[in-house]
């Protein structure tokens, strides 16, 4: 059976869902055309995961719609803002009709979580790779940036970190249970929407861990002029974690694996006490400070500080 | 030499250009964040282009740049809106330096034409694929759908129809001279934006011919619950098309083609004057009027009415 791209959108993404920001006009069109809500300004990000690069070859279908709409909408978070419109382009080898339906669902079903609206998009033959744009909304002038940690700001973290590293490498190696919690937060990452709404009005720099907490950090600390020490035994990790590490004697491994979708953030000395009152402590953790020296330090269970600045680079080792 | 997805967007995308209307916020943070002015609403398309499905392997990415931009600029066009905004998404084998720099500067040509800013992308490895994000303003509740044809309206076309697809003929034949009409249609085509902001005043309903114009007028009939005869002999093409069609005996060749990226649109019998007076005569042809009787007739140069509905789809003949 043959589809045609038309029907193939009709069939699998077209649904009607509740949009908290319905657009004018949908799917089905040249463009879609929606209405930013006066006094809210509009966020973007684009990310492609491309098989092979970014997910192993035969990556189940449910996974991968999940998680390509949630590494973009880990983006919006660490703006802080409020996920409103979605396109998508997906390029397939060929039409299995299965394989769309549960990507589909997948997909829809986290944009539905966060009452985000599918707007438009294109559905193309090729080797497969999926570009999402995401649209978010933030109130005029406010937006959490990578520029605004000050000397004396504590680091946060969301959740855990490394944990998709070491599930990636488990993954590959075929070797875990499918409830392993390393391996979910691998395939399928939850991004810290809720979350980011609050840290809006508390953070003073904000970033998602997606290339290495090491990496990603230093993104704020450059882009602010400032430097940072962080403390290894404050930093949350899973029992998987903390058993490979100590198995494979690679105590740095959480800081340089990517694919996290945590957030990482600075919030200022006379904010911590209200973040304390607005998250619960089970949810973030104060990894470090900020500091005037610059670079980024971890201080080792040893004591000894270690600079450490390594991350997952898209193109290593291509050339 | 290697270089990172970061050294790679600063080297050859993050320049700066006269945006008709700057970001608050462009490429180097998780989102960019814009400003759509008041009055306004956002239009919103997103293509894709795979290598061996949209475009041949070893295409000059002077050209791929350019067309990457071009066709959605169209959509943007079909819409009636003006461009501004744009995220690219490119997936490269490797790193190629010199096809990176033809190519983002082609691509950064067209943007700049259209006074658009480039505000955010992805680079990532993989077969190459280029999924462009545009977005572009309309004065609140103004735009042009696909669902506003009535009966009597003139049926119209821009530019010459069927170029693109006997250039893509030319292409995979490596036959004709690098600056042949056809052949620069289809490497190398020119949105309609300038034309689609007059249409925006005047049109009833308008497409985009990016699948055909018998499939993409069909898209117009069917939105509007109308049907259209054309006229073959008013259809434009250029000598190289009509020579073609003598040759092959095809004559229908130019309805079915693709990647035309001219516009096709309807206008009220009352404004068709207006029409004639905003647009010089060279740049549109009427080819026909719009009817109740549902379908698409184009009369042939003997005199008979045929039944056309046939276009590129992008997944024919995969399965």
């Amino acid at each position: 059976m043959s589809l045609s791209e038309f029907s193939l959108i009709n069939k699998f993404f077209n649904v009607t869902s509740s949009a908290a920001q319905p657009a004018l006009l949908g799917i089905g069109d040249d463009c879609a055309v929606v209405d930013v809500p006066k006094g809210y300004q509009l966020a973007i990000s684009t990310d492609t995961l491309v098989e092979g690069t970014h997910f192993l070859a035969s990556s189940d279908p449910q996974y991968l719609g999940h998680k390509a709409l949630a590494v973009n909408l880990s983006d919006l978070a660490a703006m802080g803002a409020t996920p409103a419109w979605v396109t998508l382009a997906l390029t397939i080898p060929n039409v299995d009709e299965r394989w769309l339906a549960s990507f589909s669902h997948a997909f829809l079903a986290l944009a539905n979580k966060y009452s985000m609206q599918l707007i438009g998009g294109d559905t193309t033959q090729g080797p497969l790779s999926i570009t999402v744009t995401v649209m978010g909304l933030l109130p005029a002038d406010k937006r959490l940036t990578r520029s605004g940690a000050q000397c004396g700001d504590g680091v946060y973290v969301t959740g855990k970190i490394g944990g998709a590293g070491l599930g990636l490498l488990l993954a590959k190696g075929n070797k875990a249970e499918q409830d392993n919690e390393d391996l979910l937060s691998y395939l399928r990452p939850e991004p810290q929407v809720e979350l980011a709404e609050v840290l809006l009005n508390i953070a003073s720099a904000c970033i998602d861990v997606s290339d290495g907490l090491a990496a990603d950090l230093s993104h704020i600390l450059k882009a602010s002029g400032v430097g940072a020490t962080i403390s290894h035994a404050a930093l949350p990790v899973t029992d998987g974690v903390r058993d490979y590490c100590q198995q494979s004697g690679d105590w740095q491994f959480p800081y340089s694996s990517g694919d996290d979708y945590q957030l990482c953030f600075t919030v200022p000395k006379t904010l911590e006490k209200k973040l304390g009152q607005l998250v619960a402590a089970a949810n973030i953790s104060r990894i470090g400070e900020i500091e005037e020296s610059l670079g980024l330090r971890v201080q080792a269970e040893n004591g000894e500080a270690v600079i450490i600045n390594k991350g997952f680079e898209h193109f290593k080792g291509v050339m």
